[in-house]
């Protein structure tokens, strides 16, 4: 939209969320469209809450999941195997996996993937205290994406650490629950099968 | 994601961004997700831009569009035809018109639509200024969406407006059934505007 149609301040509200990644022109218009149909006190509510998010988020010292503290709650816990690290590529992977309640282990964030196409290296990615983590470590579990960026990067960590005295496995592969047969993929098929466990 | 497995704020700023129009847990995290992938200058210009704009931006006085002013730049503007009122649902289908430079006259936004299904009568509305502005209108142009909604919002104002001395139009259709104003090419939309027919 035209700079001179709108108004400034509306302008300018949409350029910033349309240079936000999945966001463009149109999305963004929709976005502060609905944000200026909420009543007032509520959509200042929604900035405030965004500010304060910014203000107190940051990634924990430790293993690099956002919190609101220096070192994350899942760190600081006394309850938690440190010498299990999972690796994943965002922090809400590890939120997904917390939800599970099936991990009891600490985790380590990447921030990323190796993405040569969107010239994201290892040097953009939080790998070198992972591999300091890894000394005093007996177990870590690759839970990057299955994606070809995921495999990639769960190929470069493996190598980086395989001469270590550690144990190192990649989350299985397989079907997603409710997922059907007919629909899969060949890729996750073959992987489902080459994963196969006795019942 | 469960309140407890999130930092407070982060789960605060998802909980506020999820009860957007269109917005569900899972595009709420990513937005938040990517807000906080910014570098921490441009996410703060972002949460700035969207509070400016919230501080800035309020409904014309005179006919309901988004602006900066009290009075907006198209009812201020003497070079504009005050006795042609063109009748949208909100205002960047104004804008999305405005584009085409095909308009001369003035707006009045409705910000919204009649929609029993979503309990929106015309008291929800800005309908009663509309009948006090259509006094001094020749021509009104109803250019509500083409969608059930905005066809029976249209009716509903071509009978409030009928018996008075106005040319009384809706904007031709030149556009699809079912699709939005707001997001119609400029061609489509000059094409709607020359092809307007009287009630």
């Amino acid at each position: 939209m035209e700079k001179e149609i709108l108004p400034e301040a509306l302008h300018k509200a949409i350029e910033h969320i349309s240079k936000l990644p999945g966001y463009g022109e149109k999305s963004a218009q929709k976005f502060v469209e609905n944000l200026l149909k909420l009543p007032k006190g509520e959509s200042i509510d929604t900035i405030r809450a965004l500010l304060d998010m910014l203000n107190k988020i940051n990634p924990c010292k430790e293993c690099g999941l956002l919190t609101e503290h220096e070192i994350c709650n899942i760190c600081s816990d006394e309850n938690r195997d440190k010498s299990i690290i999972c690796v994943v590529e965002e922090s809400f992977d590890a939120f997904a996996i917390e939800k599970t309640g099936k991990f009891k282990g600490v985790y380590h964030v990447l921030h990323g993937r190796l993405s040569p196409l969107e010239g994201i290296t290892e040097k953009d990615l939080n790998i070198p205290s992972l591999v300091k983590r890894a000394e005093k470590a007996t177990e870590i579990i690759i839970a990057t994406n299955p994606t070809i960026e995921g495999e990639a990067t769960s190929t470069y960590i493996y190598n980086l650490l395989k001469n270590k005295d550690i144990e190192i496995s990649r989350i299985a592969y397989g079907l997603p629950f409710g997922a059907s047969l007919e629909n899969a993929d060949t890729f996750t098929l073959s992987k489902a099968l080459e994963g196969k466990r006795r019942i």
